[in-house]
């Protein structure tokens, strides 16, 4: 997995939180709404395409960043979605949502204002309470 | 699971073509593109609160339909969601997506525009060839 590197445009949209269950955990820079990504370390562009244990991690760190999600940001509601495409890099957005976010009910792409940045403080109380590893 | 019944919005919504794995699969009446939506027989809300049993019968289910719709509509991606903004019944859509369809590159939702219904014969196709029981 040394050889793992993150897709550019992920890089450019997001912070990086942290490893877990062989998968790198993201925060979109926009702040509307608590909005992780979640980029299993493979090859694969579909989540089809994994083994069965390569899909249990994923679902391990699909479901760690959920209950994160939950119980950091309050979120009532959880939205996840696997797209790609305009990246083809497997990825999955897992994003907390509640009545009244910038958006709601709408799904976040395409309907998610711009926002404001995360600021310092939120940003490392979120990588010290993740369930991640540096 | 005998007790388990469709949210309104869902059958109102979409076609029933079968069981898949203690899931009933259903095809939106959009045509536009092949939109499948996944439903587990479980009063859980959100994925993460899936017995570990549970979620691996969701992921048969979701990796079953997603190879289904590669190999009979020929889709070049597929795209996952579960939302449940509106609906609160968890269902996970799964849709075969590629470029040029109606509203590529963006997610089907808030975005697919009203499109054809499918006609009797593909619906009786799907119903056939799609790995479900009646």
């Amino acid at each position: 997995m040394t050889e793992f590197s993150l897709h550019p445009q992920l890089e450019a949209d997001c912070h990086w939180i942290g490893r877990l269950a062989n998968c790198q955990v993201l925060l979109h820079h926009n702040a509307g709404v608590p909005w992780y990504v979640v980029v299993p370390e493979t090859e694969a562009g579909e989540l089809h395409e994994l083994t069965r244990a390569e899909r249990a991690e994923v679902d391990r760190a699909l479901d760690g960043m959920a209950r994160f999600i939950k119980r950091h940001h309050g979120s009532q509601r959880l939205n996840l979605g696997a797209i790609g495409n305009r990246v083809p890099q497997l990825h999955i957005h897992v994003i907390g949502r509640h009545e009244g976010d910038p958006c709601w009910p709408e799904a976040v792409w395409g309907h998610l204002p711009p926002g404001p940045e995360w600021d310092s403080d939120a940003l490392a109380a979120i990588r010290r309470l993740a369930p991640v590893a540096g």
